[in-house]
């Protein structure tokens, strides 16, 4: 199981991942796009990410906006799981 | 442009509706699927539903979990094109 | 209805149209992308734009390649509704 | 990898795979839906499956029509990858 990581530690890792932010025990990026079909075309990618990864986002769309939370229950916080799959998300951005 | 409609008038409306529920100007409705795979299936078809209606819901996923809440913001309220578009998706559950 | 186009019409058309081909009854196209995870994206996105124009193509998926063949079959041949659907599908290559 | 399997034995083990059959190196089942959108959903399942079990199917769509089949081009014809990925396909029909 992946560790909980300090904020601190977040906070540092996520100057390389563009779009996120901290918001307590998430981490979380809303994504524009041009309009619902490109969106449903990114929440398409974005499941089949999930659960390649066994990890699955909170996942907000309306229409041509998508907001993705992730968080690692199991380990009460954020680990490198949420960065690794927030890393995977973002190239998916067309 | 369709009318918005009288909150009695949703609520009665709503008897036929499985599931769905008025919480101020719109209807909400939870559903729960066997895992995350079936409820990527049900996304990709509310999906088309929502384009093919020009008509479009917030949507949110938690795993197996998918909340569905529509409203007509050019009518300021619900109106039949948010019971119309309940309607098709209901006939989506497995 | 829209109405069959003679071969030479279509030829000229496909000049605007990057990729696609006319064969036989059908114009075809062949989309490369990064991986599979981008041609589920790519899918999805058609899978929308053809019942919103309430055209449907022939798709083929193997891996990263899709190839979308579309016909008026209503209209026994080429119509400018498959022009006007390869028109929207080229839009929605990354 | 997982070794091709005898034809035999292939035919032996789609006894207990609804729709499938052999044709050459590959199992083949085409599958009916309701409509468009139905097979959209569909569609959008195999290919989290697919992409979880790092195996690829060739698909097929024309309208609610779906059609898989499937290789294991590695190991030069059928292995239990494939009929493992069939069986989980075939609890996707709705």
């Amino acid at each position: 199981m992946a560790e909980k990581m300090a904020g601190a530690d977040v906070d540092r890792l996520l100057g390389d991942l563009d779009g996120w932010s901290r918001e307590g025990d998430q981490i979380v990026r809303e994504f524009k796009f041009r309009d619902f079909v490109e969106a449903v075309g990114f929440m398409a990618q974005v499941g089949v990410l999930a659960e390649r990864a066994n990890h699955h986002p909170e996942l907000r769309n309306v229409y041509s906006t998508v907001t993705i939370a992730l968080s690692s229950h199991d380990a009460g916080g954020i680990t490198q799981r949420d960065l690794d799959l927030a890393k995977e998300v973002n190239e998916r951005v067309p």
